[in-house]
């Protein structure tokens, strides 16, 4: 058996020296190497950017929509959609692990998992697409894929519905960074704070921070204030635009006495809400940018241009056990699972 | 008096609610708020990108560029370029000190100081321009200018040439946040490390990481190699294109008996260097990246998509001290010093 390296780049076709993500095309031979897992693949849950597209492409037609997915995996090895650049994730049974993988997983053949890593760098092999369910981006089909040995999954639970559990690990990430970074007595706010990150966040900040910290949501739309307050998730709710730094600024400066945030975590899906994040930061402290919608320079220089020391991190959408402790948010705040279970499911 | 806002927002003309560098138009009446710094203006250091683009809009005729220049002032109160969006810094005496500020800040009238804050958000006057010197984006002019409260700055040290104290302090950030980060025996990856911020960056990681410590440079360029090895600033020094990461692991991986590096600080100016730098370090280990070529999402999905569980850091231009640590790097290091002068006076 060949062995592999560690991200894969034994499976690179073109061009050569890339990682499996960039390149354009990878070897989708469903012979494993040492260190790879094959998955028996059940449903591929296409990124909403990238369905959205072929479904455009296709002018709506299902075998239209069909055959273009089928042509992208035939000619790139993965589900890498040329325009879109996006892939999504899957969900499948694993069927064999690599000898140099045994005994330092907690994987064995028959669990059922979802791949945390993008479908733009899995190789894929789909023998017949079964059904296309285009109102949640979910394709059945009969396929086999591989997973590289740094690639990351999650063992689907038995105690929640798939697609609760999907909608959660989607957003794994952000839970379970705010769960490591909150420290108790701290003052946290969380931007963008009535939407599905923002809510498992919450949770996990209030948790946290304890009855010596205080937990502020900001949120833009009523829905979303509402969501919270039912749920009891924050000491405090402010409503607020956060591309708005001036009136963010003053709002948060009126519920700290004026000592803002210690910790800043930014989970809001519109641009240009990096000036507020920092304004609203104390001196030393440190925010989060969970949001895909970040601008680097923005960031940079806005802190740079007021002069405030603090840091600022780009939201890593791994961190250890992250699955786990997004899936436990849920089971331990059975009301926000019943939210998740009626808006997500 | 008046009282003034921290961030400048009462000279905020409109759109009204932002903060002075998004603004299109502040108030640049040279009489002062409280809490403001009146500033006796000697020279302009335009920023590169926003110089050329003037220069070649008045096709290099001198005085079509000075009256480009008294325009954007004219309309904008700030000499913040609308097709660029940068500013530049500038070079001044203190002439007035708000009663707010006295006694807070170690500054006196009379003080010869450099803005660490962009033009883009700095009210301006020009009265005269007395010179405009293109082969350094230097403009000599007689003028007025308003620090904030939340303004930074750097007195010129008496010890060293202005150009050269202007050179430093143009990158002060990364030099600083090294000193910052780096701990005794941790192994420090510089990417970019023949450049400006990479030199500064490489004396501070190799001080702080001491004896027991390894600093690897890695740089593009033969000069840049030669350099660093004149200076005798790194333990390891690599040449490697950081936007082959395969490489990058590699020659990382084979100068640390696969251990990679604790941290790894980014100074490229060219952009698809996220992924050697998030390769090149170790699990739990952190990124800081300096450059501005930085991309967010490249970032952040690039960590996830290889389950690398790092911390990745948007490099602020500002922490406290920038100004000083960065002078003192080329007092600490003679060498060095005459490297600078040799390359930026």
């Amino acid at each position: 058996m060949k062995k592999g390296c560690k991200y894969g780049t034994h499976r690179v076709i073109e061009p050569k020296g890339t990682l499996p993500q960039p390149a354009w095309k990878i070897d989708n031979t469903m012979e494993i190497y040492d260190n790879e897992i094959l998955i028996d693949v059940k449903t591929l849950n296409i990124d909403s950017a990238s369905f959205t597209q072929i479904k455009e492409e296709a002018g709506g037609d299902i075998e239209k929509i069909k055959a273009r997915i089928l042509e992208i995996v035939e000619e790139r090895g993965k589900h890498h959609n040329p325009v879109t650049g996006s892939g999504g994730m899957l969900v499948g049974e694993v069927k064999e692990i690599g000898p140099a993988l045994q005994g330092k997983i907690d994987l064995k053949v028959g669990d059922k998992i979802a791949t945390l890593v993008s479908l733009s760098l899995t190789p894929l092999k789909i023998y017949e697409i079964l059904e296309v369910k285009p109102e949640i981006d979910q394709v059945h089909i009969k396929g086999e894929a591989i997973l590289f040995e740094s690639g990351i999954y999650a063992k689907l639970p038995e105690d929640m519905s798939e697609t609760l559990a999907l909608a959660v690990l989607d957003v794994a990430g952000a839970p379970a960074q705010t769960c490591k970074l909150v420290k108790p007595g701290n003052t946290v706010l969380i931007i963008g704070a009535g939407g599905k990150s923002g809510l498992l966040c919450l949770h996990q900040a209030k948790k946290m921070a304890g009855v010596t910290g205080k937990v502020i949501a900001l949120e833009y739309s009523d829905e979303g204030c509402e969501r919270i307050r039912k749920l009891n998730l924050a000491d405090e709710i402010i409503q607020a635009d956060a591309t708005n730094a001036v009136e963010v600024l003053e709002k948060v400066s009126a519920v700290t006495d004026g000592k803002m945030a210690d910790i800043t975590i930014n989970c809001v899906n519109i641009p240009k809400t990096e000036m507020a994040s920092i304004l609203a930061t104390r001196d030393e402290g440190l925010i989060y940018f969970f949001s895909m919608a970040t601008s680097f320079t923005a960031a940079a220089l806005g802190a740079e241009g007021v002069g405030k020391d603090v840091t600022m991190i780009i939201g890593n959408g791994y961190t250890k056990n992250h699955a786990e402790i997004a899936l436990e948010t849920l089971r331990e705040n059975p009301a926000l699972r019943e939210v998740f279970t009626q808006l997500y499911v």
